[in-house]
C-alpha cells in the first residue's frame, strides 16, 4: 500500500469518527429533549421539503441526468427518480411520523419489591442507528425522521447515485432540526461515496449502537459478515402460500394472484406456491390460467407439471431463490404437514401463509412455521408496516433478536430499568 | 497444516453440525410441547439432581481433584466445588424455574385492521441457544434450565475443569427431559474441549439463533469478536455510586459500604465512588473510614487526596477498571453533571446509581445516565435477576438490543405475528 492510499484511509477513519463523536453529542442532547421538539422538527421539515420542492426536482433531475448518462437500467432510475407527488408523499410522511405516539419514556412494566424498591423499565433511544441504504431518496427522509422520532441520532449512507438528492432532502431535514432548536447532527449524511466510509461505519462501535442496512442482498450479506455493530438486517423474502386441501376456491385464486403479482417486486410477494396433493388436480389448472393470464412464468415440479404441463421444470435452486419478478416456483405437497417441512427448509423466516377453512390446520401452521409473520387466509403482500397500522418503517427485520417484522419506530428503541429506592442495601 | 490436523478439525466441524441439527430438531419438538410438559421436565431433574447427590459429589470430587493436580487457584477451585447445599440449591432453581409462568403464547399485542385482519403479536422461542462458560457447573443446570423454560434447545459449552460435574448434571436434565416425554437434545454439552468447537460454534448461523458467553472479559470479547451468530453479552460491570451534595450522611454511608464491599467479586458491585465537591470534605473521611474499616483499598484524584490522605494515588487507568476485589476508585466531581460526564466517559452502561435528597437531581441523573440499569437512594448491589423478582437469570446484558440487563426466561424469547384473514387482498 503506499502512503497516499494510507493517508486517504486515514483521512476517511478520521471523517468518520469525527461523524459518529458529533451525532453521540446529538443523541445526548436528544435524549433530554421533549417529544414535541422532535415532532416540531419533523413538522418543520415536511414543510421545508413542500417549500423546496423546485430544488429537491432541480436536484434530482442531476441525479437522474448522471445516472442516464453511466447508462443505469430503467428500474433503477425509476427508483431514484422524484417528481411532485413523490415529494409531497415524502413531506406527508414526516407529518404521519410526526403524528405518533412519543415511544420515548414510556413505562413498559413497573413493579415494587417486597423491600420497597420501586423497579420500572422505561423506553429509551438507542442512541446513534447507522442507515446504508441504495438508491431511493426518500429512504434519507424516512429513515432520518423514524430515528428522529425515536430520540435517536442517525448517520446515513445513501447510494452514490442520489447524492445531489439525498443532500437536498437533508437540508430540509437539518431545517426542521434548526426551528425546533436540536442539534442538526442528529441527522447527518456521510459526506464521501468511498466505500472505506461503510467499512469505518461497521467497526466504530463505540459510537455507532446500530446498523440497519436496507439493499440488495449483496449489501445486506456484506454488512452481516463485516459489521462489529449490532445489525438489525432485512435479508431475502423468500415468502410461501400453502393452499390446503380445506381451502376455499375462490379465497385461494383470488389471493394467489395478489400474493405474487400485485407488486411482484416487494419482500412480501410470494415466491414458491405449496399446493396440497388433495386438491393440487382439481385447482392447480384454475390458479396457472390467472397466473399465466397475467404474465406469470411457472415452475414446477414433477407432480406439479404432471397435472398442468404450462409449467416449466423448476431446479433446486428454484425453492432458494428470490425471483422479486413475475416467476412462480410450485410444489405439490403432502398437507400441512409438507408444507411445513418445505418452509422448515426453504423459507427465509419472512412471511408465510396458509389458505384453508380447516381451522386445527392454520392453527398448526401458525404455531409451527418459524417466520417473523405467518398468515392465515390472506396475501403476503400485506406484510408491511404500513398495512399493520405501525405507520412508516425501515424495513422488515428476518433476525429473530430485538425486533422481528416490520421495524418502525417503536423497534428502534430500547429499555432501561429505574429503581427507586429510600435508602436499601442488599442483605 | 497436516493432514492430521485437517481431519481433527473436519471432525470437529461434524460432530458440531450434528449437534446443531439435533439441537435444531429438538427446538422444532420443543414448539410445539406444552408448557406443563417443560415444567415437568425440569420437576423431574430436580428431583433426579437430589437423588444423584452422591454421584455429583463424587464426579466433582474428580474434577476439584485434578484441578487441585493442575494448580489451580483458590478462588477458581471454590467456583468449582459442589457440596450438599450447592446441590439443593441447584435443584431448588429448577423447582423455581418450573414454577414461572409460561412465556410461551402469550399475546403481547393484539389489533385489528380497518380491512378486518386481525393481527397479533405472540412471544415464541428463540429456537437455539448456545452458552459459552467457564467453571462454575451450577450454571449447567441453570442455563439449561432457563432455555428449556423458554423453549429453546440449549448446546452448553462449559469449562474443562469442570467436565465431568457438567455430565453428571447434564444426565440429571436428561432424565427429566426423558421424563417429560421431550427430546434428550433439548439440551446437549459439547462432548470435546477442543478450542475449535468453540470457534464452530461461532459460526453456525443456520443452526444456532443467539450465542451467550458467561465468562471473563477475555472470553466475552472473544465471542463478541468472532461470533457471526448474534451475542447477548455481558461486558464489564464498571458501576458507580455518586453521592450528591444532597445526600443523607446516613444513607449514603450505609449505601457505599454495601454497594462495594457485600460482595466485591460480583457485576453489579461499585467500582468507582464519585462524591459531590459541595460534600466532599464533610462525608468523604467518614466513608473511608467505613470502608478503611472493611479493609478496602482506596484510590483517589488529586481532589479527593487532598481531603483524606489515605487513598492512594489514582491512574487514568482506574476509571476504566474493574476490579472484582476490595478495591475503589473515588473522584470528586462538579455536581450532578459532573458526575453524569464521568459516568458517560467510563460506565460500561450496566448500573449507575445516584445517592440525594434532591428529586431534580435524581431524575436528572436516572433519565440521562444510558445504563442498563440506573439506580436512586439504593445500592448497585441490587443489579440481579432475583432481586429484581425475574427469577434466575443468565447474566445482565450491557448491549442496547434485544434484552438489556438481567437476562431471565423472557428474554430468551422473541415474537412473531400472526395474521388472520378470511381471503383479504392486498389493493
Amino acid at each position: 500500500m503506499n502512503s497516499a492510499m494510507t493517508q486517504q484511509q486515514d483521512d476517511i477513519a478520521g471523517l468518520m469518527h469525527d461523524l459518529g463523536a458529533q451525532a453521540q453529542a446529538a443523541a445526548h442532547d436528544l435524549a433530554s429533549a421533549s417529544g414535541e421538539a422532535r415532532s416540531t422538527a419533523l413538522r418543520a421539515a415536511a414543510d421545508e421539503i413542500r417549500r423546496q420542492t423546485p430544488a429537491l426536482l432541480a436536484a434530482n433531475g442531476e441525479d437522474l441526468a448522471e445516472a442516464d448518462r453511466r447508462g443505469l437500467s430503467g428500474a433503477l432510475l425509476d427508483r431514484l427518480a422524484l417528481d411532485e407527488a413523490r415529494i409531497a408523499a415524502m413531506a406527508d410522511g414526516l407529518d404521519a411520523i410526526a403524528g405518533f405516539a412519543d415511544p420515548v419514556g414510556t413505562v413498559l412494566a413497573e413493579w415494587r419489591r417486597p423491600n420497597g424498591l420501586k423497579i420500572a423499565r422505561v423506553r429509551v433511544p438507542i442512541g446513534v442507528i447507522g442507515i446504508i441504504y441504495e438508491s431511493r431518496p426518500n429512504v434519507t427522509a424516512d429513515a432520518g425522521a423514524l430515528c428522529l422520532k425515536a430520540g435517536n441520532a442517525a448517520i446515513l449512507r445513501g447510494g452514490s447515485e442520489a447524492v445531489r438528492s439525498n443532500h437536498a432532502i437533508l437540508a430540509c431535514l437539518k431545517h426542521g432540526l434548526a426551528t425546533a432548536g436540536l442539534p442538526e447532527a442528529a441527522i447527518q449524511l456521510v459526506p464521501t461515496q468511498d466505500r472505506a466510509a461503510v467499512g469505518e461505519m461497521l467497526r466504530m462501535t463505540g459510537l455507532i449502537d446500530m446498523i440497519v442496512p436496507r439493499g440488495g442482498r449483496t449489501l445486506t450479506e456484506r454488512v452481516q459478515n463485516e459489521s462489529r455493530v449490532p445489525v438489525l438486517a432485512h435479508l431475502d423474502g423468500i415468502c410461501h402460500t400453502y393452499v390446503d386441501g380445506a381451502a376455499d376456491p375462490g379465497k385461494a385464486r383470488a389471493i394467489v394472484v395478489n400474493a405474487k403479482l400485485r407488486r411482484p417486486g416487494i419482500c412480501g410477494a410470494t415466491e414458491t406456491l405449496l399446493v396440497d396433493r388433495a386438491v393440487a388436480a382439481s385447482l392447480l389448472p384454475a390458479m396457472v390460467d390467472d397466473l399465466v393470464a397475467q404474465g406469470c412464468e411457472l415452475r414446477g415440479d414433477a407432480r406439479a407439471r404432471a397435472i398442468d404441463g404450462r409449467l416449466k421444470e423448476a431446479s433446486q435452486a428454484d425453492w432458494d431463490t428470490e425471483y422479486l419478478d413475475a416467476v412462480l416456483a410450485v410444489r405439490v405437497v403432502d398437507g400441512v404437514a409438507g408444507a411445513i417441512d418445505h418452509i422448515g427448509r426453504h423459507s427465509s423466516h419472512h412471511t408465510d401463509a396458509i389458505i384453508t377453512e380447516d381451522a386445527a390446520a392454520a392453527e398448526r401452521f401458525l404455531a409451527e412455521v418459524d417466520s417473523a409473520i405467518v398468515m392465515h387466509n390472506t396475501s403476503t403482500q400485506f406484510a408491511d408496516g404500513g398495512e399493520f397500522g405501525m405507520g412508516a418503517e425501515i424495513g422488515i427485520s428476518t433476525g429473530k433478536l430485538h425486533a422481528r417484522g416490520p421495524v418502525g419506530v417503536e423497534q428502534l428503541t430500547t429499555f432501561k430499568y429505574v429503581v427507586r429506592g429510600d435508602g436499601q442495601i442488599r442483605p
